[in-house]
């Protein structure tokens, strides 16, 4: 709490680390690197003054500047904002980006930001490391941000050929340094992943909640609605700024998992229709025994 | 726990309450009777002796009977079985049904219940009252049962236009002497509402649960799921044979609530489709409004 006070000097081999967007995940980046020890000073950045201040107060930042100023000092730039606005802090940050310096994002996204990288960075794309950690809660702002919310979650990096290995590795490293496992795979491979286990429960749980919240009798509905519904149904109550971004950002995959989805829907219903117990009993057996041995697997209920 | 070494006589003005299937719901129901001292003595009838053993040893049950020796003692008689099986036992009770003794359930869906109890029971129909506690969770079995299941739970009733008042009256009194609020409505409307905040939410989840298990990548799907996907699928994980038996016995309502759902997802689909950022805005803030003031109603996160 008192860090701010007392800015400490650069320290020798720690490196000087610029957040942009300093909310839960840039926060609790902040908060796992300080406890880790593996950053020297930590630089917020946002539009926010009062978000900056009050990430000055929980002593999760140094110092609050501009883009410009951290661009002078950083030697990693994480940047952890809503996807919508990495493509605009690229373009801002390119004239200053020094040899060497890393910069790194958190988005949920990830053929998007390096498309963007890539036109923006032009050729200093190779200091550009995509990554993304699979974490979050339900809550948000730097009040939420926790050192331990990455830990023993993963996180996904998504080099190109031309990623520079050694802005990977560091970037890699300090990913551990929070607690989590780092996963490499193809910004292809990464939004298809993530269109299902992520965006497209995203869509249905909405969809559904919409229905039901524009039926004549919602209130009828929702004065019944038990612990089954709260769990379906939390995603939804997530931002719709947020999810409208991510979606946009990945929408042929999402499309296209979307589309399985609902041939398993039919497949489903079809059963029904028929009354086939057979066929249902097996299609709910597969789907519950899979369930089963994923929380058994993740110790997450 | 020692309850049952020394079986109470029957109390004047108590009624003996026989509980047939004595697992979460019937016996978590025991559990709060006996708190609220709204019982005499309580018998449990089920088919699985080692599940009888250990209610009683828990204390939720007094003693263990044949249905046929209950019939015989009880005031109240609560089916507390699978949906499936109840049609079965309200013939098996009918010829043994004293006057004056009521029969209640707890079954998920209302309709097929009423039918069948007016089929097997006749004339003794009025001695039946239909009822639904809106509580459940993951664990099963007497082990889970626990007095504040239906704390500050709805239950439903749905009574016809036959039902003995004083019965309906007693069951409520008794529902309402677990901590639950009880609300009335038709058996029709019950299944409808249930199909929307209970049934759909599992067939979705299910569903999508198959499809992510049946994809080949699979295992590197489930690798990185995280807690959205973990509470957007925790349902799936219910047991096969319970919901294979809703599904079918509220399949019209079911059917008919999907078809809505579906619209629901094709409206948001288009708005994706054509990259309409304000319809997708809307949509989504709609679902998340609705299911936060929810969530703030119902004090449940």
């Amino acid at each position: 709490m008192t860090a701010h006070r007392h800015p400490p000097a650069k320290q020798a081999g720690q490196p000087v680390v610029a957040i942009v967007g300093v909310g839960l995940i840039g926060g609790s980046f902040a908060a796992a690197l300080r406890a880790s020890g593996a950053a020297g000073r930590i630089i917020g950045v946002g539009r926010q003054p009062v978000t900056l201040a009050r990430a000055r107060e929980l002593g999760l930042i140094d110092q609050a500047q501009t883009l410009g100023q951290a661009m002078q000092e950083a030697d990693v730039v994480m940047l952890a904002t809503p996807v919508g606005a990495v493509a605009g802090l690229l373009a801002a940050m390119c004239p200053s980006l020094r040899p060497g310096v890393i910069i790194t994002d958190a988005g949920s996204t990830k053929q998007d930001i390096v498309q963007a990288a890539r036109e923006t960075l032009g050729d200093k794309f190779s200091q550009f490391v995509p990554g993304h950690p699979i974490a979050g809660a339900e809550q948000t702002g730097p009040e939420a941000a926790t050192a331990s919310l990455y830990h023993e979650r993963t996180v996904i990096v998504t080099p190109e050929a031309d990623t520079d290995p050694e802005a990977l590795a560091r970037v890699v490293a300090m990913w551990e340094g929070c607690g989590a496992r780092v996963m490499s795979m193809s910004a292809e491979r990464h939004d298809r992943v993530l269109a299902s286990v992520s965006h497209v429960p995203h869509f249905l749980s909405s969809s559904y909640m919409w229905q039901v919240a524009m039926a004549p009798d919602s209130d009828q509905r929702l004065a019944v609605a038990g612990t089954g519904f709260q769990d379906f149904t939390r995603i939804a109550a997530g931002s719709a700024e947020m999810w409208r971004d991510i979606f946009l950002a990945n929408r042929t995959a999402v499309l296209a998992e979307l589309d399985e989805v609902r041939q398993a829907m039919d497949r489903l219903e079809q059963a029904l229709q028929a009354a086939d117990h057979a066929a249902i009993d097996d299609f709910l057996e597969r789907a519950a025994v899979a369930r089963r041995f994923w929380g058994s697997r993740t110790r997450l209920p």
